[in-house]
């Protein structure tokens, strides 16, 4: 089965089942043994970081009894943690992967630009409260768009770096800027390292036309910083039957 | 001095001091207090209730000492609990009061409209699933408008019912309906009645032209549920140096 979940990753020590804490994947797991007395090995679209959240995470599970989609549904969600939620199932094919068969993810992260932190939003955004100058980090963004080696953005030596970033979009509001990134794969903390990047590029910490010689670098040590975990969150991962942007 | 202050209630008992447990007001005390070195007797616009939160509370606190706004905004804002922030320090005229002076309130009041809850909007939302009506809303909430006695909207009884509604404004967006309420004075627990009721007469449990008679009956009894305290958020308190809508 896909499951389509959301949640807050405040608490969690990510998607992925560890010995320091609590984590997704073992809610999920116990949840499923509770309801359907199935031990389950759920895997994710993506295996979200400690404190990151995710409004359209998928999962995938395979259950032997058949269940009915909506009634397995209500059931989960009534044993979960409120900050789990399971937002759709729907029957999914044994071939099916949640990783390998996606085609693009979609992360947003949200900046907040007041000047004092609102503590509704604090575990939510990220405060940064210097002035940014947004055109300087559309510029910067558009170097970052299609296919590269992204090794200067990522935290670990990976062995396929290559990945095509497919839109960046900034969405300014009152005092919130949220940055929507879609690309077909993202390395490990990427998306925390381009908004950090495009961060540092709208406080005037590095220029706006630094991307290609910082992908060139395959350097991390050259880019921007890591942003803090709480202001991201995984959107939405495509397949090959959604529509596509 | 005149603090305006924001915070996140879910953790405290509301604005009050009370030995049931944490309280803003004791907070904001304990503080100045940390900074000062003075015992400070803090009053507010708006005694708000257990979990309620706020944008803009208004709090009124006299120092013997001479303070700069910015340097005990930074300071208090580096003692203070992240839930609690200060956002503005101004110089009050010692006839000030709060409470007194306000001359209108605006409380504002998040509704999650999603068939499934949002595990990031739980403690700033009512999540309410059945489908609203929102031109029957519209309609209910033009009764409530000007001058009244509202004991049926008070949970308590109090010796003046009177108060005068200026406005009731809807604003529906993905899944979210937000009621901003403006008026001149609030009884006990009378924004969460207002909404309480509201959302009954949009699921259909009471008419929209209920309104009247719930009115003149001043009876709690009649009318629709107490709103849960954590969609609600004391947004602004109007000063006759305000401008008023």
């Amino acid at each position: 089965m896909k499951l389509t979940i959301c949640y807050d990753g405040s608490l969690y020590f990510g998607w992925q089942k560890t010995k320091m804490g609590p984590s997704i994947q073992e809610e999920i797991e116990r949840a499923v043994l509770q309801i359907t007395k199935e031990r389950v090995h759920p895997e994710a679209a993506s295996r979200t970081d400690r404190g990151v959240h995710a409004e359209g995470q998928v999962v995938y599970l395979i259950l032997d009894a058949s269940w009915e989609s909506s009634r397995l549904l209500c059931a989960l969600n009534a044993v979960l943690p409120k900050d789990i939620r399971v937002r759709e199932i729907q029957p999914a094919d044994p071939s099916f992967h949640p990783t390998l068969n996606a085609v693009q993810k979609e992360y947003r992260y949200c900046l907040s630009t007041s000047p004092v932190e609102n503590p509704t939003n604090r575990l939510y955004a990220w405060h940064f409260r210097y002035p940014l100058d947004l055109e300087k980090m559309r510029r910067g963004a558009e170097d970052l768009l299609g296919t590269h080696d992204f090794s200067a953005f990522c935290n670990e030596r990976d062995p396929s770096p290559i990945c095509t970033l497919k839109s960046i979009q900034f969405h300014l509001s009152k005092e919130e800027l949220q940055i929507a990134i879609i690309g077909d794969r993202f390395l490990y903390k990427m998306v925390r390292n381009l908004v950090g990047t495009l961060v540092y590029i709208g406080c005037g910490k590095l220029p706006s036309t630094c991307i290609p010689s910082l992908l060139a670098s395959k350097n991390r040590r050259q880019g921007g910083i890591t942003a803090p975990a709480h202001g991201l969150v995984l959107h939405k991962v495509f397949y090959d039957s959604d529509r596509i942007v």
